[in-house]
């Protein structure tokens, strides 16, 4: 096996590659990539068991090959090189010289045999949307995924396609996140829930391009991600997710409309008077023209007045400034709406056209 | 007490103080910052028992006084209340109370009867240099000092003043830093050690100005730099520093000249081959032109050429290869000067002019 590429193209690929990588495990050749050289490039594979990454960089292949080798051990060599072509050249004891400069590494590969290659899977169905759009889904979404892996279905995402319209929503039992979005076609009804991890890493190798495609097809237990020259497979979450549509009411006693930089600042310096563990709550007290925000704790107290915009019933409500902080971080409104029942209800912020809708369960009050 | 400054000014002076406000203490006292409102500003006070900072913000003062309140805590506010004035209140019973725009904290001041406050020095002598010249001083010197609380002297830094010469140095048994530059003005033999923490901290105040001078003034037991509105109090190490001018030789056997970044580059790529713990070296084999290196570990090996003018004999030696790269880090030269005796003696990287002279002990080579 035999074949040179830029450093720069290397780097890229292993990169992506390495987010499949695990940093700890007590199987040690998943800290290994897979190189094969063929055509006119190479394949890196990785996989941690859950998830799995190929992604292809384009190398002059000399003679072709497949080899195992510590990823991370690769990925910092090639790294630190200088900038120029990088050779590689594995001999008949997997040994794996590279060369770049006057620069010669020596390093053991492994037989690629041992390796758990990624699965085929027999998709059933399909869609296809924008790297920026997915990318943003699951931003809005991703902070309230729960990581109680006792209630393993919650640690994932829905993922649900009708007709046109796509809906993320993601839910720890105290909130709840739902993102939507208009597809350009219609699609037959899916419902999957992917695991939190999964999102997570995907979303760091996206672009965020909104010209760039990323193609989502389903099986019954996995779920494949295609962009560029990266495809990112991934096992399901199996079990019936949460029904949300029934925590969604529209008979709210209290609109609040209120600039979200104003808002956002104060919950923010609300939060200095809590230690790590404290749950304190924030004590909004809604009246006609402003939200008079309170909070206690053991170090302090603190209270300041925000202008709001009112319709309906005044109203006091306590919540866990930290979510509050999370929902304010994702949206990019100028103005926030807020809805609410009564003291003890779900305060819910959604825009208009309900393209986001959060829930946050309000902390018990006297 | 009662007084307004600008949150950019509190922010400044704060962040001055907490220098020496320690991360973890027995002493909860120890965590706080002393505010003196008087004439034209308030002045900020903290004090590590080792380290003491004095700092003066500027504030309109309505009413005189003196209190004490934990410095992370204040500044963590300061920092997040909007870009506004901000208004400091104490009351009788030590309660504070600060607005800014329309936030207000209340947060519970103590009496500062309890907090060591600075000790008045008794001034022996005095030298005057830039802000620039003493933070490059520290910067190519503090990487080798020890971190061995047993043996005191060489955590600390030799300050030693001659005439016009002003020398600092550092070591720590496997190496020597010592750095020298000539001052504008002929002193009285100043010899002292300095904490090395104390030279850490001072460094990350200084601007690094080489228009804004800084006084360092020293008693029997403490060293006091004052610069701009602030004073820096620190104790210093007592005892005898190792006298290096033994250790000085010029009878070396080999000389070499290599272009730095080159030679930086190809131990970096060496380290690659070290876990944590690992201390193998790199060889040097020096020939008439050129170094050539090898690394030899568990995980594999590398061998790299660099170009070189060579005067003297061949000469191989094993250095630790991160002691090599601490002194290339903060040489400024393009190209630097290796001076060899043999190769079980020290390594010399020093210029010609001897502003910087580094040993670094080899590791004995069968």
């Amino acid at each position: 096996m035999k074949f040179t590429c830029t450093k720069n193209d290397f780097n890229n690929g292993i990169s992506i590659a390495l987010k499949a990588v695990p940093g700890k495990t007590t199987m040690p050749i998943l800290e290994c990539v897979v190189i094969e050289a063929k055509g006119d490039g190479i394949i890196l594979t990785t996989n941690d068991m859950q998830l799995g990454i190929e992604t292809k960089v384009p190398a002059e292949v000399k003679e072709e090959g497949i080899i195992l080798v510590n990823a991370r051990m690769i990925a910092d060599i090639v790294r630190r090189f200088p900038e120029e072509d990088v050779h590689f050249e594995v001999d008949e004891n997997n040994s794996i010289l590279l060369f770049c400069g006057k620069s010669k590494f020596n390093i053991p590969g492994i037989d690629h045999e041992e390796f758990p290659m990624l699965p085929q899977i027999e998709v059933e169905n399909e869609i296809t949307l924008s790297q920026f759009t997915l990318k943003e889904m699951i931003r809005k979404t991703i902070f309230s995924i729960s990581d109680n892996e006792s209630n393993k279905i919650i640690t994932g995402e829905l993922f649900e396609i009708k007709g046109t319209e796509f809906k993320v929503v993601s839910l720890d039992l105290v909130r709840v996140s739902i993102c939507k979005i208009q597809l350009k076609e219609s699609y037959d009804h899916i419902k999957v829930v992917i695991p939190g991890k999964t999102l997570n890493e995907i979303s760091k190798i996206l672009s965020g391009d909104a010209e760039e495609e990323v193609k989502i097809s389903f099986s019954k237990n996995h779920v494949l991600f295609e962009f560029g020259d990266t495809m990112i497979i991934s096992r399901l979450i199996e079990g019936n997710y949460y029904n949300i549509e029934q925590m969604l009411k529209n008979n709210y006693e209290t609109q609040v409309k209120v600039n979200k930089k104003e808002f956002y600042g104060c919950i923010d310096r609300a939060t200095l008077l809590l230690r790590e563990a404290e749950k304190n709550p924030v004590i909004l007290h809604i009246n006609d023209e402003e939200i008079q925000m309170e909070m206690n704790t053991n170090i302090g107290s603190m209270d300041e007045e925000v202008y709001i915009e009112k319709e309906g019933k005044d109203l006091d409500i306590a919540l866990n400034p930290k979510y509050i902080i999370d929902v304010l971080k994702v949206i990019d409104d100028e103005d926030i709406y807020l809805y609410l029942f009564n003291s003890n209800a779900p305060c819910v912020i959604k825009n208009k056209e309900e393209s986001y809708i959060y829930l946050i369960t309000p902390i018990y009050m006297n």
